[in-house]
């Protein structure tokens, strides 16, 4: 184990010799272990038996539009609990953000998953452009564009099952170029998320929710 | 107005005499207005016009065991925005948490309906026990008992309109005493909320989602 997790057992928690702890690796489901060697920097854990097996999401990505840090923090602990295999940051036209560190991003997704006893790890991408990402848009994916604009109508999601991705807008929305190029798309599916303005943070969660109810592994 | 509004328009956003500001009181609608007079400690704004009708949400209430402050904050925010009509916090036999300033979560309420240009603001109730809410439950309230013990299955909300409550539980869960009575209650309908566990935040936003969705102002 690396020295952030040797000290959180030993020093934090206070582990010992012969204590039980629950791994995780995010392939091959949760595992009884026992402390065999405990050290201040590193240690060694001796599995035990399997005690979950391995529980993937559905193929669902999350594409967001990176806001201020704690509710980027929020949106990928979330994208975490509801099931996203993968986490795509996107630069748009009105994003307006510090720099994204996907290494931090991709601890709380661990610390997520460790929170609520999941064993699958979503992965945090590189921050891309959006026309970038539409431009290479891979084959056969269905985008549920969340448009802000949409505002009052009907969540319009189509009962089409396969590889999905969910896009979330910025604070300030997307803008006409982005609206427009993103409704000529064959793929893209807006999609108005009830009649009230939503932040990005509850946009993403709210989204998520409808996406594993009707198309995903909630039904 | 009140000190603290005056200080936020003449001080902080530094408004005069003249300058346009959108009000609303969470029963007339949202409406144009002027500054009138302007001081540091009060002021006078004009109605010119009704900007936009009045919208209130669907009768849905938001029942919830208060948890760590930051993420109560996040829940009465989302609350606000996912269109609930009143927040109630109850203690149940396993809430864990600092006490309740309703009025501190009242003017977040306020806040979050500005922020999303909202006309209507959810009451926060004064807390009370979870078994005195459902001892004196209001008759023909269909109530939606998010069950973290039910994960994994279908989500379990039967398509009956009319005023419904969602009841989420503490970062502990529900005890066995609370479990097996709500399950006993004619008008308390457990459901899933998928296969993965979720945090209570979480819950009430995606629980919040899919009642809107079926049942709310989404459809």
């Amino acid at each position: 184990m690396d020295r952030d997790q040797a000290n959180y057992l030993f020093n934090v928690m206070r582990l010992a010799v012969g204590d039980a702890v629950a791994l995780f690796n995010g392939r091959d489901g949760e595992w009884r272990a026992e402390v065999a060697a405990a050290n201040k920097r590193t240690g060694v854990l001796t599995c035990v038996g399997q005690s979950a097996e391995q529980a993937d999401p559905p193929d669902l990505w999350l594409i967001f539009a990176p806001i201020k840090k704690a509710r980027t923090d929020f949106i990928v602990e979330k994208a975490t609990e509801m099931g996203a295999r993968r986490i795509l940051p996107v630069q748009t036209d009105f994003t307006n953000s510090e720099r994204v560190r996907v290494d931090r991003l991709q601890a709380h997704c661990v610390e997520a998953a460790e929170q609520c006893g999941g064993t699958f790890v979503p992965e945090v991408a590189e921050p891309v452009r959006l026309d970038a990402l539409l431009a290479d848009w891979p084959e056969g994916r269905h985008l549920m564009f969340c448009d802000e604009a949409l505002v009052g109508g009907s969540s319009g999601l189509p009962d089409q099952r396969g590889p999905w991705a969910i896009l979330i807008g910025p604070e300030g929305g997307f803008s006409e170029t982005e609206r427009a190029r993103l409704r000529g798309l064959p793929f893209a599916h807006p999609v108005a998320l009830g009649p009230r303005v939503l932040r990005a943070d509850t946009a993403a969660v709210a989204a998520m929710a409808l996406w594993q109810d009707r198309l995903g592994d909630w039904g």
